[in-house]
């Protein structure tokens, strides 16, 4: 049986691909388990500077395995207890992509749905092939898709998350790249190039830098204006304290490359 | 007299209609009172799944009755005692649209101007005539647009929202759309057309996971991640377990339409 | 020495000019302390109605002044306390803005980037020539910005603000326009002239009633529904109080100009 999670690394990039495209990278309770497991790797390697979460195949993935979860009724409980620990562990594993000391960028073809879109709207940045399409769609089944919105609420416009919620009506990549849901939007041939280009850019700075950054990103993002500035105020000061830093802003005043650890 | 609100329901839908065109269906104390009763009606209403808000006449609504509130200040208090009943029963009045079970809709031509505004603001979703504007204008003859401004901030993005609001100026039914306040815009010949259609589709849908689904949305919307998780894994549990859910997923599988109680 | 802020007032606008073109008018301590003082004697003028805030030369901002910055790591402590001032003391001007009395709109032109970048995003509005670009590239030179992003993340949506601070990018008037960061792009000879006619409109409202609305939008910001339509009525009720609001309403039913003491 293949791996369900491909990792490959260049240039400090874990390039990480579900790995399922016979069922359109579905997240079974595996592919939780295996992608939770890949970002607790990535996340405890200093050599990875920046992500990039791709898959294989037609589609980026079609969110929950709907045949594992129907097969999971069959306890006395009629499957309460179990599709509680898939949500919860789901919702970790979405989680841990926010909390990840590295940018994760999503690359996105074919189509994104239900929890799958709530992958895409998880990552910190998305790029996306032209024929790429996003659907909160669990609704049509009679399943409103209530912990992807979590994620998609926090990426788009209220009305336009709505309005996909209870429709069940698919959004094309231009349409998500208005809404913020996806930032560059390239076609399918330039997909993985663009992916890998943007990783490679951020590849390039400084990694405490970028780990700092990003937490203070997410520590800050909901606070009052005040308390805000008392975060990343501490992150700030933190930073340019790194010899790194003074290194990098001498260098910029000298206008010549840094010279970095 | 005419009713101030029309109620007409068709396939689960609850068309309301606005019904004072003379006054540009001015939300004088009647109608607001007329639209709250309309609101608890369908509320309470466990045939209807999706309401349309739409309104008679060139206008949408031209905000509150100006005449109307003028008149009030020959009280002892200057009118401050009843200006103070105006705003909260009418905030109360907007609240109950979030609240509401059904996802409600709002059909937009002509102008939406100050609390007109604030109304399709506060519905779920909106569509709009290429002809309708848009304003938060109070501000041009000496009365900023308060609480407007609470749905409006909800809705677009906080500098457009500041600038319409000190400007006084309208926006066009293509920057609405933009800016998020509508997701549709059309000719006005198919507008209540579009709105009709979009009910539909929604009224098609399960419509204990659509009730589920939209306490679960304004539930989650203003939480920290962690916690939104916790609000909306618990909504996607009690959807899971219902009878028509697993029938629909069981449909989805074998490639056959739901059949659902 | 010139002025690092030069002020010009003209019919209630109070014009703010960054006067320091030699270094792209960089926020040195100098250049902040001098902001700090020209918004509190803005603050505390009851014939100002609104600020424009503009800027000397081909760039409206650099951001901090990193040769002054690189300086003061000559202390015992590395310039750990001197930072940590520095930051401090940029945050509280910065949050001078939204806490004006007045509305402040920033008119861009040339380069906004770090902290000039979240000058603009503090801004209640902002116009931008088409040749301006913005961008919080502190990361290339291994200091993200931090605090830049905490007025930068309450502007724009967040996906598009994470990766400008990640690759370190630029991005043209007109993707700033997109996102809400400007609302108007012009061409650079129409700049001022643009920025000037907005700030008009608005000085020619009641200014008491814009006044109230400022600080109504900021309060009510990041409440809760139920709370922000309390704060936001209460208000409506003061403003709605005001004899010259009064007078604003008459004139509008007698369809005449106001006449405003």
């Amino acid at each position: 049986m293949p791996d369900l999670i491909l990792r490959q690394d260049t240039d400090h990039i874990a390039r990480l691909t579900l790995n399922s495209p016979a069922n359109y990278n579905a997240l079974s309770a595996e592919m939780i388990a295996a992608l939770t497991d890949a970002l607790a790797d990535v996340a405890g390697d200093q050599d990875i500077r920046v992500v990039v979460l791709a898959a294989s195949g037609k589609a980026f993935c079609a969110g929950h395995d709907l045949r594992q979860m129907q097969a999971a009724r069959d306890g006395a409980d009629g499957g309460a207890a179990g599709f509680a620990d898939l949500f919860e562990t789901c919702a970790r594993m979405m989680q841990m992509i926010p909390a990840l000391p590295q940018p994760v960028i999503a690359e996105v073809q074919g189509i994104a749905t239900a929890a799958g879109c709530q992958l895409v709207a998880s990552c910190d940045m998305a790029v996306a092939a032209e024929t790429a399409r996003f659907g909160v769609n669990g609704v049509n089944i009679g399943l409103f898709c209530s912990t992807p919105m979590v994620a998609l609420t926090r990426a788009i416009p209220p009305k336009a998350a709505f309005e996909m919620l209870v429709t069940g009506e698919f959004i094309d990549a231009a349409r998500a790249q208005h809404l913020g849901l996806v930032s560059r939007v390239v076609p399918p041939e330039d997909l993985t190039g663009t992916a890998m280009q943007m990783a490679a850019t951020i590849a390039a700075k400084l990694p405490a830098a970028i780990r700092l950054g990003k937490r203070a990103f997410h520590e800050q993002l909901r606070l009052g204006l005040a308390e805000a500035y008392v975060s990343a105020g501490a992150a700030m000061c933190q930073n340019i304290l790194l010899p790194d830093t003074a290194e990098g802003m001498a260098a910029f005043l000298d206008k010549r490359p840094p010279s970095w650890a």
